[in-house]
């Protein structure tokens, strides 16, 4: 691919949030939002930490932003040149994704003539803890300058401020800003630097700020360039949080800013190995999935083997930094072909945080394991009862998704599965998703309720995917999802029941496995009616059948709320996204292919996509359905959400804005199965070109049980190597 | 009972709308609200028809208003004296509720004089069809008077305009206005007077009324009487419906006034010597309950064997005119005990309309008898899904009082056995009665739905009286009443296989016995908790629990609706009224004494008391607890809500007023059974006083079992006397 990177040369204030997200960097332990280094928390910077959670009052739990010790200002002749008050004359913007590389270089025009400032920074790869950047100053001109560099502790947060104390001092001439939060966490960010010129330092100490006041007088097109480096801890990793920060910063200054660097190329160079995909024929898809990837090589946890990734990844805390399904349902296949070690992580995950699962089963009267809609660490689900905000009265509006979205427990359930299927790792379900696959079945079990006269099990009151329609029956995908899982469950217990149990748990499981078939046989799954038309759940055929378009027109307030009990989507066909489309893309073999394609066609009409989610499922169908044309701009939605910086930004008066990995993980599903025709049959790998008219070839590599290929297809030839590894 | 009236003698536009509730008269064919003659559409008056409705457009269906053969004004002097636009000095406006009677005065003190109109107006009980009025009026100077007096078709609507077409003529004399409605029915106005002076008359019509014009030179202090008679018939009654009012017409006018009159009068005499009631020690009382009964009576059908009463009675359009659960909970009784032959019109409506219930229930995919929340002829449901307005953004909100307030059914199959129990009446049972009960039972049972692992029968998804919380799980008082449903359809089952039923019939019914043998068994009957209290619904205990005050406080609007999805009320413990209440008011044996007033009690704090019905049931139970006094202030508020004009007037942007004859049944109620401790058992009737402090004797008559008795009690003796009849 010959262009790697995204690049913005116009400065606009109102793009400042979404270019946060843009240009975002990070490396899983941490995302470092595409902000200005100048920039106070009013422009959303963050330095966005993966798995570490605080809760204030009765706010919403939410992740925390280290103290930001990147932050660097300049006054020239006493005159503070920053973004966005003062005006710049030239302003670039660039983020290369290959390197994982941020920069920037804005230019000021003054009476006295031209004042630039540059910076280069990075989010080590190499040493997940580290941040480093190089920022650097000239004007062509005599001036006296005065460079501000240290940590700001007065974090951007939505529902902080976290930090009910703060520690800012100074030790060897490193800079450390420990904040303590109010569930007594901690995390330290130590900051130090290289100068390459002389000057007078002072150290300046405020209330959430230390800094450097570097002064000198500058000579005209002099360069006067700063190194600095900063590491972050926080009391998850040790106990040593500070002094960790504190010596991880003196040993990365004994390396020069290019040597680190170095090391941080290496890294994504061996990730960009397995992942890179190329595209012949189409350099925009290549750019927009490559890009896509980069942020989901981002943000794959490396540091840790239980975490998993959030549904804003870690661009910032919009959805409280938790794990929806999108993980198991979006975002899991691109690890499983490209880093399996990661994938692992996020299936361990969800087996370490079961127990949150089985209370928030017995808080709702159920057996099992109900996952959290919105997992934050040990399966906390961070989901309120209000997760929409009324625009016409300001009041929290009762929403259903955390009580009543049970497809979660089934996602889960997929997710091991997957795992299982690609990996062959007996060890984790040994270990663990067995009993995740049997307690989730168990919850499923415990919901169903059946009519006296009549044999179909039914699951009642539940909200789909679709969560405009809430508190519907027999919601399609939810309930195949449960049968699959009732199977799933079946296998677990047999595999079990083959290794040397105790007779009576033995009994136990055969008991377990009568009901989990029954339930399996007798769950009830719609079929489609006379035109082929899979009703999406009890009564959905007689909503009103309406235009998205048209029902746009009912809007009040461009902001409000679509579903809930009055939304102006409820009493209509309009999904937010297709559920029953969602369905068919996991199973593709439950129904004839000109079923999948009415089915598509029939949804497609009636689907709002306001879900980022939804693009990829309708592709993933057009392609089973031989339609990649029709496939393609939905793939390419998916693939540019992040690039075109879109997606939707608000969910009743709630700011959702943020990366959206599944959209991301979405893009390349639909890419390698769906274009690619990649399919796995036990140890086989085969992949068959399904490719837009406008494709020449297409080339990516897949692990599959623990052997790497590389797949690369023509519209005639496909080939399909194994590569040592 | 001395003061048998009342009275205002002060004119308050604001109050226009609720004197024509106050001061109506009626006689179960009409209503005419208490307006005054000279009122246009704009002050809400209306001859309000019993049981014959229409619908324009989507416009809610309600019953129609006659046009207004009243309709009379007067100009003195060319200048219009009228109410509002011109202030009177004096102005007294009576009912004599004993007599049935209307009566304004009112005068206006001018330059040049006095001027006074004056009228008497009556609904005739002795021809339902006939209108009567005596107006006239005085001037203390010589003036130039012209009366205006004919019919106004231009009827006040809710959801009009409903007549498509008028025919306005004139013959010998008879003015006749008749409607045709876009339904296809007719509605006739004639009007005939006799004037007792000499004066000169035209007849003009215009488009939407026809009156005469009768100018006269008024000498001073003379007064100038106009005897008015209407008759008014639908296409419901006859196809000769304009021939029949003109000829009514024709034939009242052979009698005078007061010969008219006089048999009115006699026709309520005969009505309150089975219904009056006397309170010595609280006159207050005796009369608000016997003005309570006076609107009982006003709206009783007498014309047909086969209407019930609606839940506004004829006091308008509002509630669409329709036939509530109000009729069988609180009205019922009191034409049990006075007036069999109404009782048995009541239950003979819901028979008639099974069909309508029957086909309801199919539209929900049930079988049986799903009854019309909001019944018009035939059982149609004139509920529909947006029952309220949202205020905040004047959408129509989407309600579920049509489709899941299935305790409607239950009601109906209440009032049929009770009036059975009190009229030993099988034949009604024979011909309907018994199918109704089965039917009912029918759709309850499919309605069930039970966990797999579980005994209990659930009923999911309802709403209850207490409409507040919309689509609840096992309502303790809809689960009950279908418990009683079960248990009464195995009685109706048992009763007609013991008569002469084929072996096949017999065969199905004692299959049907059985299933609802187990249903009234294994339905869940939640059960008092460790402090007494039964819980209201599944899941309420975990509500918010907060006073009715401060939930006020959190009102934006006061119109705007507190249940739905969001309303103020729907996440908290307060109930517009308390299910538990009202279960434990109809089964009283259910638990001991102590558990009733444990839930008495919680449940007090916790009732808001939005719906009319509320007070009585809590007072009943009050009176069931050994706490007359407690009981006293609840029943006064029922007794006295339409003398006060009071109840509540908003369900959102809904305008809701009018009569409140449940209220008015549901003081009664407490009445005879709880102050007086009425009971019958079997052929026995037993009473048992428990009076408020400061009553000293209650006297009324009941009739039971085909037998009228005049029961007498004072707080040291009760006598209870067959009376022959």
């Amino acid at each position: 691919m010959s262009n790697w990177t995204i690049r913005t040369e116009k400065y606009e204030k109102k793009r400042i949030a979404e270019n946060g997200n843009r240009f975002l960097i990070g490396n899983g332990y941490m995302g470092i939002r595409g902000t200005l280094e100048e920039h106070t928390k009013a422009y959303l910077p963050a330095v966005n930490l993966a798995g570490i959670y605080d809760k204030v009052g009765d706010k919403w739990r939410e992740p925390l932003n280290a103290p930001n010790g990147l932050k660097t200002w300049v006054c020239v002749d006493g005159q503070y040149f920053g973004l966005p008050e003062t005006e710049p004359s030239e302003h670039v913007q660039t983020l290369d994704f290959r390197r994982a590389v941020h920069s920037r270089e804005t230019t000021w025009r003054t009476p006295k003539g031209k004042i630039t400032i540059q910076s280069l920074r990075f989010c080590s790869m190499e040493n997940l803890h580290l941040l480093a950047m190089e920022w650097c100053v000239w004007a062509d001109f005599e001036a006296s300058v005065d460079i501000y560099s240290g940590i700001d502790a007065d974090v951007w947060d939505i529902n902080g401020p976290h930090y009910a104390k703060l520690d800012l001092n100074e030790m060897n001439g490193v800079l450390c800003a420990t904040g303590y939060t109010s569930e007594g966490q901690a995390v330290s960010t130590a900051e130090g630097i290289r100068l390459q010129f002389e000057a007078h330092s002072d150290v300046l100490i405020s209330e959430q700020e230390i800094v450097r006041k570097i002064s000198f007088s500058a000579e005209p097109d002099r360069k006067y360039t700063i190194q600095k480096t900063a590491a972050v801890y926080t009391s998850k990793d040790t106990a040593d949080y500070r002094k960790k920060a504190i010596s991880e910063v003196e040993a990365a200054l004994e390396y020069s800013f290019e040597e680190s660097l170095a090391a941080h190329e290496k890294a994504w160079e061996k990730i960009w190995a397995s992942s890179t995909v190329t595209i012949q024929g189409d350099e925009k898809a290549e750019h927009a999935v490559n890009y896509s990837l980069y942020h989901l090589n981002s943000i794959a946890p490396r540091h840790a083997d239980n975490l998993s990734v959030s549904a804003r990844g870690l661009s910032g805390q919009t959805y409280k930094g938790a794990v929806f399904w999108d993980t198991e349902l979006f975002v899991l296949d691109f690890f499983l072909n490209t880093n399996p070690k990661v994938a692992r992580s996020l299936v361990q995950y969800r087996i370490e945080t079961l127990p949150g699962a089985l209370d928030k089963a017995r808080e709702y009267g159920c057996d099992g394991a109900f996952y959290a809609w919105e997992s934050q660490e040990g399966g906390f689900d961070a989901c309120t009862d209000f997760n929409v905000v009324d625009v016409f009265t300001g009041r929290p509006m009762r929403t259903h998704f955390r009580d009543k979205q049970y497809h979660i427990s089934a996602a889960v359930v997929y997710g091991i599965v997957e795992y299982y299927n690609r990996t062959g790792d007996m060890d984790i379900l040994i270990s663990g998703g067995f009993n995740v696959i049997i307690e989730c079945a168990k919850f499923y079990y415990s919901l169903i309720y059946k009519k006296l006269d009549d044999v179909a099990y039914s699951l009642l009151d539940v909200v789909g995917p679709d969560e405009y329609h809430e508190r519907v029956n027999n919601n399609g995908y939810t309930n195949r999802m449960a049968k699959f899982n009732f199977e799933s469950a079946v296998w677990a217990l047999s595999v079990l029941s083959e290794q040397q149990m105790a007779q009576a748990a033995k009994d136990e499981a055969d008991c377990l496995i009568e009901k989990f078939k029954a339930a399996a046989d007798s769950i009830f799954i719609a079929q489609p009616d006379e035109n082929g038309i899979i009703e999406q759940f009890d009564g959905y055929m007689k909503l009103e059948d309406i235009s998205v378009a048209d029902l746009k027109k009912r809007l009040l307030d461009e902001k409000e709320y679509w579903g809930g009990a009055y939304g102006i989507a409820s009493g209509t066909k309009i999904a937010k996204q297709a559920d029953v489309v969602a369905w068919l893309s996991l199973f593709p073999n439950d129904f004839p292919k000109a079923v999948m394609k009415e089915n598509y066609l029939y949804y497609m009409d009636r689907t709002e996509h306001g879900s980022s989610l939804s693009a990829s499922m309708f592709a993933g169908v057009a392609c089973r359905c031989g339609m990649p044309n029709s496939a393609y701009p939905l793939f390419m939605k998916s693939a540019c959400v992040d690039l075109k910086g879109g997606g939707k930004q608000w969910a009743g008066l709630i700011y959702i804005g943020g990366t959206h990995p599944a959209a991301a993980g979405g893009a390349y599903k639909t890419l390698v199965y769906g274009f690619g025709g990649l399919h796995f049959d036990g140890e086989t790998v085969t992949a068959k070109p399904n490719f837009p008219d406008n494709w020449e070839r297409l080339r990516f590599r897949v692990w599959h049980q623990g052997k790497l290929y590389e797949v690369d297809e023509t519209k005639q030839n496909t080939t399909i190597k194994l590569l040592s590894v």
